[in-house]
């Protein structure tokens, strides 16, 4: 923005455009729009994200974001706890809750093996998954998504949880391979989870 | 979201999607984001946007956003503030000065009228521009954007202009009818400045 443009308002555009997915246009218009909203309706807009950041926790058990610890999913005993889905992210819980027709509980990675990005397994939450396999598993679901990361990743986990005598599954393949696994739709989800092949 | 979800994620999600441009799925997943921020990034966030809206303020006299008062685009000696040039917002002001070649002063409308949507004349900044006239005011440039709100804008405040005695001009219709003055090239613009017409 040319200089004559008020620092604060520069400071609140560049802050935007650090989020995912925004510009320096978009985050430009952003921030011009929050000038023009009243002043109340800035604080709770601020505060809503402080208080989103300060008051969710991680599960101890699952690793998803959760209130109360352990998380809802987790501690909801109609649920099968002897079958773990590995997903990549907490959004991928919500996409498996939403299409019905899982359950059993997650484990909620929050990433996947990137050599390239330098992501290893300790950066991700292997350690955690590892140590809910010393109780009574059954089964452990590979749920990250059908992309070159998503599959070394469950390769790699796969490897471990099979070599402690877990029983290894993994997506199948009705996923269109390349696509991220929050845009499938309902069906292709739940028949993808029902033809899971062990690997 | 479905009802695990914890309730401050879903409220952060639900003021990102307040934001324009921003659509549910958007606002999740920034909301997601912000979770996975470090703290000190989300307060950096949060404390920029509020400092935004409370260290910024309007012009008094061209209404623009600004931290001094009057403006610095205003209290330029070297400007031209017999020429003020009408733009809807203050984005538009940005617009004309990267593009260059205008030295006068602006007037911000904050909005155009649109009966539509209830918008009135005392919505926008009208009175405050009538004020300035009372100055020695050599003529102003309506720069609204050419679309139905902005044609309507012009020609209700260039009819006030005229009866106060003060020479009106309309932006060259060198602009592609219907778009954003927002996104015309410097050249255009540029071009619909110096072409522009008494109405």
């Amino acid at each position: 923005m040319p200089e004559y443009t008020p620092a604060p308002l520069i400071k609140a555009a560049e802050q935007f455009a650090k989020l995912p997915g925004i510009g320096m246009k978009t985050a430009h218009r952003l921030a011009y729009h929050v000038l023009s909203l009243p002043q109340e309706s800035v604080v709770e807009f601020t505060s809503a994200i402080a208080l989103a950041r300060e008051s969710v926790k991680f599960c101890s058990s699952c690793q998803n974001f959760t209130e109360t610890v352990p998380c809802p999913i987790c501690s909801d005993t109609r649920r099968n706890s002897r079958v773990i889905c590995v997903v990549e992210s907490p959004r991928d819980v919500s996409v498996f809750e939403r299409a019905g027709g899982y359950n059993g509980v997650y484990h909620v990675l929050h990433g996947l093996l990137s050599p390239m990005d330098g992501t290893t397994p300790d950066d991700i939450r292997v350690k955690e998954l590892m140590q809910r396999l010393s109780g009574d598993i059954e089964e452990v679901i590979m749920a990250t998504n059908p992309t070159v990361e998503g599959e070394a990743t469950a390769s790699y986990i796969s490897r471990l949880v099979k070599a402690v005598g877990v029983k290894t599954t993994r997506l199948a393949y009705g996923l269109p391979a390349g696509a991220a696994l929050e845009f499938a739709d309902d069906v292709t989800l739940t028949k993808a989870l029902e033809n899971r092949n062990e690997i």
